[in-house]
């Protein structure tokens, strides 16, 4: 008689593991295929940034090839920016997934929404790379649409943000309502410092971009500062 | 005596908690490589679409290059539709396989079928990018071109979800049979929009665009409506 | 006194289900990154053949841009069968990989090797496509450049499976001798017939070419004929 | 009375269990998206390789095919020197990260930043291709491109490895000293390698490109001989 109320303290427990094993597992299965294609356009958005790295080509002059190379300097900075810029986004992409616990319709359109304008930064860094060395009104417009199209990825991004985190929607519902305003504080300096880079640019490009460089130093710091800070 | 009897409704219920766990370990592994192929094949053929978007070259009058980049301008819209056509076709395939408990040879080389034609897309993408602006015999012919890809595209996702409810065959065996017949609706309005737009296409490029436009926010509109419903 | 005894047989049976557990992530953790770049090589070659697909540019007569688009067909025709071709080698990938239990220095070797065989189809693709037109000794390079390229596949592709089975080194000690015997006849049909295709290619490109496409559709039967047989 | 205390052992263990799957489970989604993230680079890198081989173009004469196809070789030679060398980078990433319990900010920028230099690899391979056959200062400047790319991809991968070990900050305690001061000598082989294969190319690039061909054999050498031996 004792012996089936021994174990049924274990098994009361058993219902409460397999659920939680259950929530992992949904959990998982509820974000692993957008973490797995967002994970991918990343990284195709960052290797295909080589692809604007040319090999100059019929220099018949041996010494001119070091000279060819390193007249594309404004090449090489724009693949170092740009690839900084998407493994920013990236960790900051694969810190708030942490903290999702649902998904829904809304959500997945944003976020594919989100991957449209990673996918896209190839474009206008290649654009800023081939007009940096213009010094005329090309630069300029080079830098005014490389800083639109990082105030429209921001802003997409912190829209992700702010629909996840209203009413903890998306969230644990047991999130720190600090880090939550935190965080939000921390995804606006995005798209107000682009808009910023983006009128600054009209009266001197070389200031605009300034500021996104700012901006990036900004994101590099860690997440944990504000998290448990 | 009665001690083994007390453990013993634990170890019945073993083999059951194990079976299930290998359930899902195994409902995993029998798609998990064929999620991570088609999420792989969904990212890249969304990414490659940046390839289209030139960087005007050559140009020496600086204020040229902005009337430059506008007149791309199908160029951009083309990346926008075929981005959010494939982040539609991926949010389905993900919809689908949540469903999907087995799989079977047909369906695996409809899967590669289906991927096929969804990695093609940056090619109709470009032609309609190019030829838009021709306003003449070619806009209809890249249209034309454009709408073909889509009713194959969209044959190939009925045929993988017919194949799989049939019987059946794929799906948990306790699905709806309202869910099933809702969905495959749902699935059926793909084939003939694209046909018709077709169709409609060789008396307007324009009208025929359109069709394929109100396919596209027909399909973002929440699985759920049709699932729940 | 019984107590113990009685959760004992549990106990005793737990160590064994750890190390099922243990042996599941393991083998899992084994292979699984393995399985992970394999599948995005697979993705990604496949993906690229679509560069191929060129747009003809420059068109000023509108009627001949449907003429233009039809003189590229042996592009088309390279562009299924190469996808087709690399979707078969993925899913014979998947499936030898589901019998591999260890993973060993020599094959992950092989096992780049022969995914470098497998991101290097698209060149030979397009060597074919542009060359298949040309009726004379250019058409049958381009052939023997493609079916030597597909003997390399299929021949390393062979070889990770002798090194896993022999001795069952990697293999489920386990897994049927009739299983094994059948698999390895089945996998070296493949440098067989590539190799005859090559020989005949000298003779007749398009005799080589059709020994190429029964090949592939050799190995699109399904492979339960071999497995359960 | 005796029965809870029966059931007590087995409960005692269970919530060690429980802790010991949350670690795994913990651990595994502690570097997942970065094994992801970087799997998929490599694999891109690898793939975007076989864009370097080009399809001669416009080869009216038909005997010359094989003639423009063999000239390329310098191509060929690149292709598979740079896959074998992604292929080695990865096996080591993956063998290390196998060995990694945690993450932080530090070594996610580190990986960022290995992978940036990973991500690169198709442009120095590129113009390595193109100017081997100069023989004269473009091949010893290719070259020389070559072997600094190498060296700053060898030096961040041995600053991760480092920053990971250092008082085992990101690996398991009981990690054996022996297995981490092996390892970090045979990843200091590259960095110093690669330092002395630039130093070479100065005086004669086929020996700087021997050197390179050396390392790239010793570290196809089995880890295992290190690890366990």
């Amino acid at each position: 008689m004792t012996a089936p109320l021994a174990s049924a303290p274990g098994e009361r427990l058993r219902p409460h593991r397999r659920r939680r094993l259950a929530l992992v597992l949904a959990t998982h299965e509820g974000t692993s295929r957008i973490e797995a294609l967002s994970d991918a356009v990343f990284a195709i958005a960052a290797t295909l940034l080589v692809i604007e790295l040319k090999i100059p080509q019929g220099l018949t002059d041996s010494a001119r090839l070091l000279d060819a190379l390193a007249t594309q300097w404004p090449v090489y900075v724009g693949y170092v920016m740009s690839f900084v810029y998407l493994g920013i986004y990236w960790s900051h992409h694969v810190h708030v997934f942490r903290l999702f616990r649902r998904t829904d319709h809304v959500f997945l359109k944003l976020n594919v929404l989100f991957l449209m304008t990673i996918a896209l930064i190839p474009f206008p860094t290649a654009l800023l790379g081939v007009y940096w060395h213009a010094h005329d009104d090309r630069t300029r417009t080079a830098l005014l649409v490389y800083a639109s199209s990082l105030f429209v990825t921001a802003s997409l991004f912190l829209a992700i943000w702010l629909h996840a985190t209203h009413n903890r929607r998306l969230v644990d519902p047991e999130l720190d309502d600090d880090v939550i305003r935190a965080t939000t504080e921390r995804y606006l300096i995005g798209p107000i410092g682009y808009g910023a880079s983006f009128l600054v640019a009209w009266w001197s490009p070389v200031a605009g971009a300034l500021i996104i460089l700012l901006i990036a130093l900004f994101y590099i710091l860690p997440v944990q500062l504000v998290r448990h800070g």
